[in-house]
């Protein structure tokens, strides 16, 4: 068994889901390269050492630049906000180190540019945490797709629906609240939510064409946490636009953290010409799946609870009717990764996907400053 | 196109169940026959001139037997309580009228057999209002087993939910209430509620064999809303049994009227070897349908939206996903039965079918007090 | 009991539940006036001849012209195709007689302007027959949005999908068929289900202040059914716009008939500040509601079954539990149009309501032309 | 922190479930206890040294005696089939071992008794594995009940339904099929499936005076896995009972393994005076709560997803919307039990509770074959 020594940057929720995620490949997949989580990183040595305790890292580092320049790191992980992904996935990547990035890969898509030349350059396996691919459900999906179950595409349609920034007293900036603040996450709902929609798009129903699209900041001045100033508030609270792709098939998108009732409700629905499909995060073991062809008189949607052993992964976990979580696409992400170092073919998403939709968010911010359409670059 | 004069006693809510009936079969069915409101027949002369008014009711009478005298009408449609349905429905097959009796057919299966013995006896065509055989949905249910696609049938399971007389301070008896007194109404929910699931059940699985039985009745006295008096409850408020059937299937049923949060669900569940159904009265026009032969990693319960032209009953109604409610149970049973004077071949269930599920209720009641397994009568 | 006596012009799917609406409102609903079906109007004599007598027209005419020129009709109700909704209705009007017309109002704006100008200098009641609002459960959610429930209204997301045209075999124009044609129906799905979906949508949460769209014509050339030659095909057979409304919410609305598995899936769904609503046509009898203000704990979207006596329209019909369907939407609106005319306050939505649905629909397709947001007049 | 060192007897299904989540509470919650996998034990060396290398386990044994024989071994882990608890728990005791053991408790009763004698002689803490009342949904029902939001409770239904022994090829006995084999299992899916429902019973409902049941083998015959002999079926493949709860409750039960389109479904519902709750086990971070003095016109059931902090245990896990799984029960079962010997109040359900299901389940089968009610011993 080869040893995979982690170095992760970043102990805040991305940091335990993937340590998480590393900690249990092993026990579940049999795979010829064993995680072994050598460093955790972040600025505050006290929080970094807790995290190691709590993880079972063997050390600390409190400079990423450090971190990469240790010997006994293959595997750079980011889980650190998203304005310091470029930086240290470019030095990662110089370093010969393997990256894994979270997602989005970075602030923009020039920024990503940057980001593919230095690991395809480096010839680094790279990697983005897109994770919603290998939930089970969704890696269904793919396959019907793939199977030409639905035939010709018409439509596609996703959301990604919060509630949790409707509080005017709610802060922003500051420690756990980054994502409220445009500079270090890059946009709103359109970088954190819309992304994940677009990344799973992209890969089950091919490139999109051109957008036109809209935001809105519902709640335009906030307190800083630490400052206690009232400042403007950057980011976008909601995000739609309409896609045309180039398959033909018309889309609509929508995130928001303003949809009372729904915490973190992903959804997406497929339309083709002999099957739909659609899937949701509230419920992300079960697939709704409808085929026409089906006779007549008992067609209907079928609730497909996607724990057998002949689902994707499911071969791996418990015995059918028995669910698995959120936190289980991360150690398939994990063990798809360590497969593709196998086998030489490298996992999806890599940076390159990564950018694609850093592509797509661009091309709807700029349509929703410019109210026209907008092309999205590949 | 030929009269169907119909001589209605009771003015309650099955008497607006089946006005409706009559009023509307012509408008979406093409039958031989149209049915004509004749005479509405209650002991209240004012509500009845008032029944008679809204539905359209040529004539009113004020005693049952006036109604079976006159030469004008063709068929006797019991709506009143439970208590008269025996001695209107034998006069009226005596004087060669047709009967139409709402559900239960009688207090009792001795009494039951003496309406069957009439009606045969006479010749005349009879049927009982069970209702919910001719959702449309339901009758789905019944074509699929017919057709075999359960194969061999291993469960059973019946439930009939409701809530409306937790309150301590409901009173009982006396007009409106009289399904709260065991002497007019034969017995509580067992005859009220799991006469429905009963019904349903021999119809689809063939006949019961032997049941055990437990009832309850949870407010053991109440205040009578006539004469004020606080009185012993009568009726099981509660009626659970476990069964097996002919076919070697087990069964359970169960009907309350304690169950918080349930206005009207009833509902049943067969598995069989190959294919599992379930429905239920809250979403009647749906069909939840499991078939083990569709590809492994694509099945799953089928939700069927029971509205397309070949489900039965609905080419007569509207367009796929517009929805039929309630009433219109009672619609088809009218076209049914006027299509069974068509034919010649009577349209179920008749007496003697209603008969078979007094045979159980007296079976259930029994075993209850004797907490015994009873053999069901056949 | 004062008489209304209908004159009605159509004799398909609308003129069915038209006729049936007026037959059955006085048995449920006690009313100071009671519609008489006093004329069918259809060109094809024969077809109207079978339709009176299927519904009880004491009379048939087969030109509009003469039907509007009898003394003995009080009310002209338009169930023809579209393009004929303007000249009978502006007759009509000058006629002095009440106009009941069918949905969309008119082709387009610029007619239903004409339109309204003649049912208010005639100062004749009317009403266009948007039957959704008087779903029991589409009114709940207008008492409870108008109560303030749900505090600031953020987001609003409406579709109607379908899937019957998906077929390529599917021919186009003549009878029955003629919602697929252009110079008949207006548009395509903007028209006959988008339509729906903004009546609602303004009823519910005020004027529209602009929209970006797209349409799209799937199948561009259909067989004509009745000439047996391959045509261009005229209609758009999806639509996707997005919205903002005066309220400072945001929207998306969505219609096709390319969304394999969905019938007629009307859906709507609004979040506010303190609650959130959503409503779907094929559980219409149902309205999800989320309340922010429960105890953290045992929050949940309620599923509520609106059969109850104190839920909108529902002491009408039966108890709760048992519900009503598709059809008796219509018997609501006669109902409602009666009580304004009793009233004097005439009951939405009126022409002059329709007329602001057209504005809309106008603006999806010229934005959809445009390539740009396109201001929505009003 | 201290370390607790874990022997664990089995390395099948079990074995994993309890593996994983000895590994992983330390990573989730803060305890004083550290689990160590110490050693695994089982017949067949080859297999537990596969297992130990899976999980980590730093040494292995064939024979539970010499594992309990250990020094280093403070816990003694049984997830070994039902046949050998008894022996295994009864040594473990008598060394002083603390003693976990998989559900159902034992064989019967009688041998269940001998093991709380053992254990509550030798003082140690024990445990049995009935996870299900750590799944965070089922423990807030259990929070809800305990404040008595439901009030006097009337019903209590519940199903494990399966459906993996439908076909007559599937052979019994031998490895990984014992749960056919009555000697080894004790019996069918009386002690297999409906004591998780009875355990989960006892615990929200309190003790069960009487009940009735009915068992049966569907298919007689089987040929055995390893002798390929056709042998008879000793286990019952459905088991039903109708139940007296003391609280005076009126209850039904039900499992079976022949329920097509259910792979595991347990389902509970609670009837009370002033609430209602219902879950599932095929989503099992959902719980459904009726409240009914919530205003009559919005009540209705609420889809409560158990993802919050404020819910059991889902502080410890992800954020609001990202469910967990099954696994999880057992990490929070871990959690309680050490959490017990912190604090001195032992975790439930200890042996003492097992053997009180024990109790439930020998009068269920002593019923199927006397066809009486049969008093529950406690």
């Amino acid at each position: 068994m080869k040893k995979l020594n982690i170095g992760m940057v970043g102990y805040g929720f991305m940091g335990r889901a993937h340590a998480n995620a590393f900690r249990k490949v092993g026990n579940f997949f049999n795979l010829d390269y064993q995680p072994v989580l050598k460093a955790a990183c972040g600025r505050d040595a006290a929080k970094a050492k807790e995290f190691a305790a709590q993880w079972g890292f063997e050390s600390i580092e409190t400079d990423w630049r450090m971190l990469i320049a240790r010997d006994d790191i293959d595997v750079i992980d980011i889980a650190a906000p998203n304005d310091v992904h470029a930086p240290i996935a470019i030095a990662a990547a110089k370093a010969g180190k393997m990256v894994l990035c979270e997602k989005p890969l970075a602030l923009n898509a020039a920024e990503a540019l940057k980001m593919v030349a230095a690991v395809e350059k480096a010839k680094v396996p790279n990697m983005v945490w897109y994770n919603y691919r290998r939930v089970p459900a969704v890696m269904l999906a793919k396959q019907l797709i793939d199977e030409g179950k639905l035939g010709r595409i018409f439509h596609y349609r996703a959301k990604f629906l919060q509630d949790w920034t409707i509080s005017s007293d709610l802060p922003q900036g500051g420690a756990g609240l980054w994502r409220l603040d445009a500079k270090v996450a890059g946009s709103g709902v359109t970088g954190d939510l819309l992304a994940h929609c677009i990344d799973t798009a992209l890969w089950l129903n091919g490139p999109m064409d051109k957008v036109t699209a809209t935001t809105e900041t519902f709640i335009k001045e906030r307190k800083h946490n630490l400052t206690g100033k009232v400042e403007a508030v950057s980011i976008d609270d909601a995000s739609l636009f309409l896609a045309r792709f180039a398959n033909g098939s018309l889309a609509n998108f929508e995130a928001t953290r303003y949809a009372r009732g729904h915490k973190a409700l992903y959804t997406f629905e497929i339309n083709g010409e002999h099957a739909s499909i659609s899937w949701d995060l509230h419920d992300l073991h079960r697939l709704q799946y409808f085929e026409h062809r089906d006779e007549g008189r008992v067609r209907g949607w079928r609730s497909i609870h996607v724990t057998d052993s002949d689902h994707p992964y499911m071969d791996k976990w418990w015995v059918p009717g028995l669910q698995i979580g959120y936190e289980h696409s991360f150690v398939h992400q994990v063990a798809d990764f360590i497969q593709g170092l196998q086998s030489g073919t490298p996992a999806a998403p890599t940076f390159r996907d990564g950018l694609a939709t850093d592509y797509v968010t661009d091309a709807v911010l700029k349509s929703a400053r410019s109210g026209r359409w907008e092309t999205v670059k590949r």
